[in-house]
C-alpha cells in the first residue's frame, strides 16, 4: 500500500486524494498555506498552481528528499494565453527536478481534466494518466495508484517528455477555454 | 466542392485522398518524384516526410502562390527518437510558412494515423483532425472537406499552435513505436 501526500485541496487535489483512496491506497492533504504541517507521504503530489511551485518547493525542499514528487502543472502563460512560461526547450517539471536534487520528479496529470479523473472517463475512453519520469520503480508505484482506482496508466517516457506532456495540457486548456471541447472531455487515449 | 492536390503517394496520401473522394470532392495525386507535373488543387497537401518538404517547396514554391498548403509533418529526430529536428520554439509549419510567403500555410493530419483517417475513429470516438493556421477562411474549407468525409475537425487556433500539434504528433509516435498504444489507437478528441 503507498502513502500519497497531496499540497493543494482545489480541484484537482481534490480529483487526485479521491482516486488514491478509491484505490485502497492513503492519503494526507495539506493546503498550500499550511507550511507548517509536514508531509509524510512516499508520494507528494504538488497539486498547486504552477505559480505556486516555487515557494512550496522552497520550504518543503528538505523534507521532500528522498521522495517521489509529481508535478501537475500546466505552466499557461495566462497573460497572452498563447503559450508557456518556461523555456521552450525545458519544462515546469525540469525546472521542480534541477530545484530538487535529492528527490524523484515525475510528471502526471498534466493532461488530465480533473473531472474525468472523477468520473473515470474522457467519452467513451477509460481516462489515462499519462506519466514521465526517469526512474522506473518510481513510475510503477505511481501507475499502481492510479490503475488500483480503475484508472488506466501509461509511461509516457523520461522526464524529458514532461515538454510534450505540458504542450498538450496547453493545447487541452486552449481548446475548452475557446468551447472547442468541453472540460469533461478532452484528449483520450486509445490502447 | 473543392478540388485538392495531394503531393506523396505512401500511407497517409492515400488515406487523405480516400478521405476527399468520400466526401464528394475531386483529388490529383502525384509522387514526390514528378516534380514537373503540376498541381491545380485550390488545396495543396504536403504528404511526404519532413525530410522532402524542403526540395518540394523549392521546386514548386511559385506554383504553390495563392493556395491553401497543408503540412502534415511530424519532423522527428529519427536518429535519437528523442525529440523533432525544429527549433524548439518553432515548427515545421512556421518553417513551411517562411519559404512560402504567398501560400497560406495549414497544420493538420499531423496527429492523425494513417490507420484511423480510413477507418474513421480513435477507440469508440470519430477521428478528429485537429487544424491550425492564421486564415479563418482557409480552415473552414478544409474543415469542411474533412467533415464531408464524415470525420471531425477542430480549429485548434493560429500557425503557432502547429507547435504543440508537433508535440502531440511526436509523442503519439513514441508511444506507439514503444508499444504504449497501437498505430490505429492513439489521441482521440472527446468534444
Amino acid at each position: 500500500m503507498a502513502h500519497i501526500s497531496i499540497i493543494g485541496t482545489g480541484n484537482m487535489g481534490q480529483a487526485i486524494a479521491g482516486l488514491v483512496t478509491k484505490g485502497g491506497n492513503t492519503v494526507e492533504t495539506v493546503n498550500s498555506a499550511q507550511t507548517g504541517t509536514p508531509v509524510t507521504g512516499d508520494i507528494v503530489v504538488l497539486a498547486v498552481p504552477y505559480s505556486a511551485v516555487t515557494d512550496i518547493v522552497a520550504q518543503r525542499g528538505e523534507q521532500l528528499a528522498g521522495k517521489i514528487v509529481v508535478d501537475i502543472t500546466n505552466p499557461v502563460d495566462f497573460a497572452t494565453f498563447d503559450g508557456l512560461t518556461v523555456p521552450a526547450d525545458g519544462s515546469a517539471a525540469a525546472e521542480i527536478a534541477a530545484q530538487l536534487p535529492d528527490s524523484t520528479v515525475l510528471k502526471a496529470f498534466n493532461t488530465n481534466f480533473g473531472g474525468t479523473l472523477v468520473g473515470g472517463s474522457v467519452g467513451a475512453e477509460t481516462t489515462t494518466v499519462l506519466i514521465a519520469g526517469d526512474d522506473a520503480d518510481a513510475k510503477a508505484l505511481l501507475t499502481g495508484v492510479v490503475t488500483a482506482a480503475g484508472l488506466k496508466a501509461v509511461d509516457a517516457g523520461g522526464l524529458k517528455r514532461a515538454r510534450e506532456l505540458e504542450a498538450l495540457g496547453f493545447l487541452q486548456i486552449t481548446l475548452a477555454a475557446g468551447e472547442k471541447i468541453t472540460w469533461t472531455g478532452g484528449f483520450a487515449v486509445s490502447h
